[in-house]
């Protein structure tokens, strides 16, 4: 039989600070004829940091002199370039308009804070715990509706060489998200080169497809078929910048430890 | 109405150099209830290169000094390093087992050369030009059929600061690859952040899941839906090293360009 699948963009109103997210997708999933045991989930992430009040109020943020400083620098707005410092684990560079941070093991501009689509006069930051809220929403819909699905947490970042953005994973819940085919065998017999599949990655681009940045108010979509990467996993793993092709290169550091991993 | 699509993994025999694409397609489309206008095809980069004939006998390689000491400073064999160094732009590192190539403007291990699904003996290089190739079973598909397509060459592939590969468009013709919406308003009507989405690596990525690396037999996958992607531009436009967020921060160079991308 032909593998296939299929990805519903879902539709919501305009989210606020509150929602219950769970009970909006069972609502909502109705588009796509329901939800149906198996289904994976993919949550843009701005719209669950909204749902779960990750907006700050600019005019009730008091620069610290970092902040001062970096406002000047990178003509950045002060109150904003406060918030990203408190939400970065490090400042590592500016650009005009944006601070450069590292956060949860990744590089973002202006630590994936989200001024579009955030109430006026107000930003949204990441959602506190990805995996967390995955787990959550995941477990309202079982206790619900009896139905089991897989979750993930979406956000659309640029990578590494290529222009544009794409989906990646920033939580999940109840999948599988790196596939790992070390020991499986090619045509030919002889074992594979490349071995991990970024499973979630690839569904949160494939979901983005359907749910766009711009004012579409499509903050979710459903994935129907690739029910086999259910799971009893949770959580995305991430690495060391030493650890990262593109990062280690520029670093010129030890990148041994890849002969397991490409 | 609901906004979806749909993705068939495209299962053939095993390929082998010669092969005609396009007629392959046109005949296994049926598993998807044959081809469609506005289907968008992906096509993994290693079975059209090995259509295309990209298949080096390694016995009929002569390593240069460059290779012998490649092969003794990485544990590469000698032979495979030759062909590494020839398709490469320029060498840039290497890890046990594997050389680091620039080439096209990215980063590849081994200069993309795929051992796996390659005849005993032999290795198969990345298609010489996957635009090209893209355009060529576009052209042949619609003298055959009068059906109007949009085609992606894929590679599977390793991001920035993520763990376990995912798909990325080398090659396409008849789409646009990357969509640019600076200028559109977001939900509460301000100029977006994000502008530039790479729309043929999402598709890649969701074909991907589809397609499998190993024994599958899964060289294609028809993405049903999303037609509204079929332009008439081609071609997957790279960026400079010093123009990417990840290289660039390493390498500290000045990314004030961004700017307008991010």
């Amino acid at each position: 039989m032909v593998s296939s699948f299929q990805v519903f963009g879902i539709k919501t109103g305009l989210l606020k600070p509150g929602d219950n997210f769970a009970e909006i997708l069972i609502d909502e999933a109705k588009q796509a004829g329901g939800l149906l045991d198996g289904d994976i989930i993919v949550i843009a992430e701005s719209a669950l940091a909204t749902a779960e009040g990750a907006v700050v109020r600019l005019k009730d943020v008091i620069p610290s002199k970092e902040a001062l400083e970096y406002s000047k620098k990178y003509g950045i707005e002060e109150r904003l370039a406060e918030v990203v410092i408190q939400e970065s684990d490090s400042i590592v560079g500016g650009i005009p308009g944006f601070l450069l941070s590292m956060k949860n093991g990744t590089l973002l501009p202006n630590a994936g804070i989200d001024g579009s689509n955030a109430p006026p006069g107000a930003v949204v930051t990441l959602p506190k715990d990805p995996d967390k809220s995955a787990r959550k929403i995941h477990d309202e819909i079982l206790l619900k509706t009896g139905i089991n699905t897989g979750i993930i947490v979406a956000d659309s970042r640029t990578h590494a060489m290529r222009l544009g953005c794409s989906g990646v994973a920033i939580g999940c819940y109840g999948m599988t998200a790196v596939t790992d085919e070390r020991g499986k065998t090619d045509l030919f017999g002889r074992e594979l080169e490349v071995t991990q599949l970024a499973i979630a990655d690839s569904i949160a681009s494939a979901a983005e497809l359907t749910m766009g940045e711009a004012n579409e108010c499509t903050p979710a979509a459903i994935v129907r078929g690739l029910s086999r990467y259910l799971s009893d996993e949770s959580g995305i793993e991430g690495i060391e910048p030493s650890k990262c092709l593109f990062m280690g290169v520029a670093m010129k550091a030890d990148l041994s430890f890849m002969k397991n991993q490409l």
